[in-house]
């Protein structure tokens, strides 16, 4: 094991992930987990110098390209990190000499990785080694690099050999055509362009060489290959110089938002901006806006390091994947770290992700919702594919909002058997969940305008296609929704699954509600709305009728709800050994058939929805379904572990919620040094902000109000956080003692209301500031 | 410097060529020069654990595809060499722990390539590894690899992780779709598609491990992932076992010719036969096939080892390189050895390489000449594409015969300008070259069935091209061609080139004669032939008429042919540093514009006419012209040392000659560590062939009589060779004293004469057998 938590003293005490070796089998781990980015780009940390096993990438946000014969994705662009460094004709590679005091930091506080270590050549020259990586905050199309080299015991030449690699590739697929690449004056311009969304890529690459903070005399030459342009710059050194490497890149593609101008121009000036304030002024500008960033995000937890840790580490890297500038894309599934799921968007962002924006930043949380307005008519022809009205969102959604889920997954490679993913045709609940979202977010935001605008296009185009949907079962007299597949993947082509038609029966009941609403306090705007999308009376009075038949799974022996129709039938299998293992385990012993069809699920579902529509269930219902499922549920899902922990929390099973809370924050940052490869589980990392808000804060805002019902976990003395709802910033501070509410900006007061019954609230003070 | 030319001993002497240490500066050499290949297919020597730098390179002859926006080139073929050995979990690689005794040999008697060396790791674990590759030149879809592994002074546990890797690319770029994958039984089974070209590629991967001779209990696992699926195997070994390692590959692609049946079982059959034979059985077939071609081929000189060893370096890198399996292709620029060129098919073949299997397999000949015939529609295509008639053949051609070669090389970094490509249009010599070829294979073999069937359309349908090619200058009342660039390619849109116009009447001359051939002695064939190819007498009539009106460059002044019009008055270049250093030097210090209107020449021009066209020029032109054209030749094209070393060595200068040759025989095997990164330099090696028989053995065939004029260069005692003519096959050895001449196989004997005047010879013995 080769991870360290508690390496941050000081000001940066829980606040540095550390890697305290460098070794072959958790590269892919740290390439992910020491990801950085900006919500435009995001770059995997594999290091400057290269290894085989590497798995180098870097993305854009929202740049998508499809290879012949396969699904769309996210292209790895162009590296610019490599960084050859040749001491004396020697190049530098760990695996040669020896390696002293290795360190590689990420720092969340700041936003930096940086790496240290010392190294020997076979002649025993030694060299102080120093590499540090930015991704601004503050302009999101600039990155930086700075290497800090002291020789210590020799005087020689270096030679440092850097620029723009393109001869990278999506685990072997290239999507870039290699376009132009040109020297101008001491520059590196690269422009490549997808071959199919013909996009195009502005890099422009600078380098700033110094010793002892002079320039020295540098020979200079360049390096033009296929896919490459590089510089070579030859240097000497005294013994005890501070050798110092700065890398500028100003990047800039096509697919940008509303550029004005010349895009070569714009990365030229942008570069020239840049270089002309230095590193140091870049990079404290970046730490100010991260400063300002943790001040309103952090949450503060007394008790227990790890979770300190890794709260923050949730965070950064949210932040880091949120492509919080451009309305038009969302936030991947392994964000911008990896590229698992093929930078696709999925339930993840509005159910999982969604929340921490909608109460943090709410503009944030509006722009993913557009993101959903921008991909309608991708809905909507989903949905009329399929024989459907309305709009019929994709399970993974790309920049169209087309179905990018792929048909075929990998193949059986024992069976030769394509194996078919359903997912993209029966995981039609994320049609519903944005609908959910959606709510959410006018909900704490009162963010009529936005409703206007698009919000309520959304939610009635997809309450129009679950009309279309329902199946009308005659002999029960009742609407069925069929051969679907629920939140847990384990169960294919399923029946009335509970969390379906709960949700839609919501759907239904919101859509009518809003209805009323517009129809009372803007008439004009809901004419004009009935004429844009074409909605009439008798439409209307459809979802009334339809939603009062809608079958809806109820509490029966026990106050279980069944999952789905003959759930309750199936037989059991002895989860104890899976449910210490690793993910998939199961499969080693039961194939797939068995497993579907027994009582074993994947991740939360009927919990799920008990968490989501919590009003709709009574307190004992709850926790019966939550008793009767967690022991069925491997987890195997990374959605799975937060939201248990979520529920067992508000239920008060404070112990089974802290273990839940702890696997999920180990999907990522924990021991395992696999977990991660693909990349970043972003659901998870949501998931442990509502765990800890939402679950030991017991923090639940509705009818205008705010109810807190906290149970900390017995390691935690304090959790602390800020909390935005409609406009005012509250900052909360609970103990098992005390619940502290400090007024941070307030226009219009919410009433806090604590349940001291279950919690038992020692003191509770509200200060007023 | 790391490479030795004397590791070979006893039968190996002369044989072996070494990589004494591994050096990534070296890296790209030895992955060239020490590529295996059948024509069929062929690999680069990357070892089988990976390297950062390393440039990996599997290869089909004859398959092509073409990216968006790129030219079609030959696809790198997923990896099958790629093993990872873990040794008590560490993976091996030569950069950790220490090395001693490393050495890899290309055996080029056996066709092996073998890597020995001692790893100790930094336990102190020591074991001696020994890797053994063979691409089989008796089964051309089998390809095997042996590795095998002592540990030396402990036990413990090996994991071996090996399959098929498809995550390679052209310097990134992905020509194939990954296709299909799977695991049947123990075998890989993977077929990948080129993304345009459509052409499945089947490659089937066993493997074999043995401990001590016998099976060991192995742990079996697989590996898959995108474009990956591979075996993990592990076991446990005791100190001094002999743990071995084979692999089998079978392979077949849905270009191959004439393949009956379903592909997938075929390259089923293929590997049950060879696993079922064995490794060592393959092995023994595979060093038969390669003894009877060095009893064929080899060339045995005396008196200098190097030499010696670069002539068989030479005829093995020939031998490998060709597709002698298939008349839809050639013999690609750097054989299948690297990416350089593309896999693309130049002059190098037909002026080059040809020689040596005319004189050798004419068989082989005939096939190659053949690749031209079919590909004729492509260059019936490029003649009227370019307003012509006839067939104009492509300067890079690849499987259609339309031009390949690109409009646009690579951009001019600085200035951002795209740097023409003119060869495609200008190097307009390949139609007069491919016929020069064609006459001399009809020549030495009398091969009439092939002209009937190919030869003479392809040569008359080519005349068609020139005919309509040649314009008339009414001022001078002849024939000019204009506006070409001649084999010199430093020289840009230059008329009338001595080359081009001399090349251009001897074809006219000998169409009129193959006419009146076909005339008098096959009438029949003669009416036909007018039939297939619309000819008349008209037409016929129109060749005599411009032939004797083609502008003919003179010997002018001191003898000199002018190399085109105006090149006398150029300006010269003080050229002698630059013929000194490496290639391409002079660009450091001269701008194109200065280059290409000076006295400088990139490669033989004049010299290669008077070498072709020998008889139409008389000794002191020859002579003359060498004399002034070679010290304005930078040998900047690794087409120019050997024929120089030819023509040097017919007009008496030995000891130029042989330093010519010596720099030819240098390219790909000398010490330069970056010379052949890209690939071999195919016509330098059939050019060495040339230089020896054609230049210091003096051999001469014309008027069905063979000529010697030997002129041995002062280090040799001996030249020794076969050489076949119209199916006689004689062996000479040529020492400066005698000529003895033994007829192998002999069904119409050939007069020898030999020239004693020249050549001092003071006993000259005919044996016959």
């Amino acid at each position: 094991m080769c991870i360290r938590y508690q390496k941050g003293k000081n000001e940066y005490k829980n606040w540095i992930v550390n890697e305290s070796e460098f070794n072959v089998k958790s590269q892919h781990k740290f390439e992910t987990i020491f990801s950085l980015g900006n919500g435009y780009m995001g770059t995997r940390a594999s290091l400057e110098e290269r290894y085989s096993r590497e798995r180098r990438g870097f993305y854009i946000a929202g740049i998508f390209d499809e290879y012949p014969g396969e699904v769309t994705e996210m292209p790895n662009l162009p590296d610019w990190i490599e960084t050859d460094i040749y001491i004396n004709g020697e190049k530098f590679n760990m695996y040669k000499g020896r390696i002293y005091q290795y360190s590689r930091n990420l720092n969340l506080k700041d936003g930096t990785l940086v790496r240290n270590f010392i190294w020997e050549n076979h002649k025993g020259h030694i060299l102080q080694f120093n590499f540090e990586r930015i991704i601004s905050m503050k302009n999101l199309h600039t990155a930086l690099l700075k290497i800090n080299i002291e020789p210590m015991n020799f005087s020689g030449k270096i030679e440092v050999v850097s620029g723009i690699n393109g001869r990278v590739s999506n685990s072997g697929t290239q999507h870039l055509k290699e376009g132009i690449k040109r020297l101008v004056g001491d520059d590196i311009l690269y422009i490549p362009e997808t071959q199919q969304s013909e996009v195009k890529v502005y890099m422009r690459l600078s380098h700033n060489i110094l010793v002892n903070k002079s320039t020295p005399n540098v020979e200079k030459e360049f390096i033009a290959s296929r896919r490459i342009l590089k510089r070579s710059f030859k240097f000497n050194f005294e013994k005890g110089d501070n050798i110092e490497i700065n890398k500028y890149l100003s990047i800039y593609s096509s697919r940008d938002k509303k550029i004005d101008g010349n895009l070569e121009t714009k990365t030229l000036n942008n570069l020239n901006k840049i270089k002309a304030k230095g590193y140091s002024k870049l990079k404290k500008e970046h730490i100010d806006k991260w400063s300002s960033i943790w001040n309103d995000i952090d949450i503060k937890i007394s008790g227990s390091n790890y979770d300190q840790l890794a709260i923050r580490f949730a965070l950064f890297h949210l932040i880091q994947m949120t492509p919080n500038h451009d309305d038009r894309i969302s936030i991947a599934a392994k964000g911008l770290s990896g590229e698992g799921y093929k930078g696709h968007v999925f339930w993840d962002t509005e159910i999982f992700i969604l929340p921490f924006y909608i109460y943090n930043y709410p503009e944030t949380a509006k722009k993913l919702l557009k993101y959903r307005y921008n991909t309608l008519d991708g809905a909507r022809k989903k949905a009329k594919d399929n024989g459907y009205n309305g709009a019929m969102f994709a399970w993974e959604s790309a920049n169209s909002g087309e179905e990018t889920t792929p048909k075929y997954g990998d193949v059986d490679i024992l069976t030769g058997e394509e194996i078919r993913i359903w997912s993209g045709e029966t995981e039609q609940h994320i049609t519903v969940d944005i609908q959910y979202a959606i709510d959410q977010y006018f909900k704490v935001t009162d963010d009529f305008k936005f409703m206007k605008n698009y919000g309520f296009e959304i939610f009635f185009e997809s309450t129009r296609f679950w009309t279309s949907r329902l199946e009308y079962n005659d002999k029960r007299d009742y609407y069925e929704i069929n051969n679907v597949m629920g939140p847990d993947e384990y169960k294919e082509h399923i029946d009335n699954n509970a969390f379906i038609n709960h949700m839609v029966y919501w759907q239904f009941e919101k859509a009518l509600e809003y209805i009323e609403i517009i129809r009372d306090k803007q008439p004009d705007f809901y004419k004009n709305l009935k004429t844009r999308i074409n909605l009439n009376q008798e439409e209307i009075q459809e979802w009334k009728t339809k939603k009062d038949k809608i079958y809806l799974p109820q509490p029966e022996k026990g106050n279980i709800i069944s999952q789905y129709e003959g759930y309750q039938d199936l037989p059991e299998i002895d989860l104890e050994k899976y449910k210490q293992g690793e993910v998939g385990d199961i499969f080693n012993d039961f194939g797939w058939e068995q497993i579907t069809n027994s009582k074993v699920s994947k991740q939360a579902d009927v919990v799920i929805l008990t968490y989501l529509l919590e009003d709709k269930f009574n307190t004992e219902t709850i926790k019966a379904n939550y008793d009767f499922y967690e022991p069925l549920t491997l987890h195997d899902s990374s959605l799975s572990p937060a939201i248990h922990a979520a529920v067992a929390s508000r239920i008060g099973k404070i112990e089974s919620a802290y273990n839940l809370f702890q696997r999920a924050a180990r999907i990522d940052l924990g021991e395992n040094m696999n977990s991660s490869d693909k990349g970043l589980h972003s659901a998870s990392l949501g998931g442990l902000w509502q765990a800890i808000i939402f679950g030991f804060a017991g923090f639940n805002y509705k009818d205008k109000k705010v109810y807190l019902n906290p149970k900390l976990p017995n390691k935690w003395n304090m959790v602390s956080f800020k909390i935005k709802v409609r406009d005012n910033v509250y900052q909360l501070a609970i103990t098992k003692e005390k619940i502290n509410i400090q007024e941070i900006r307030v226009k219009e007061p919410i009433p806090f209301i604590v349940n001291e019954t279950s919690y038992k609230v020692k003191e509770k003070i509200i200060i007023k500031y």
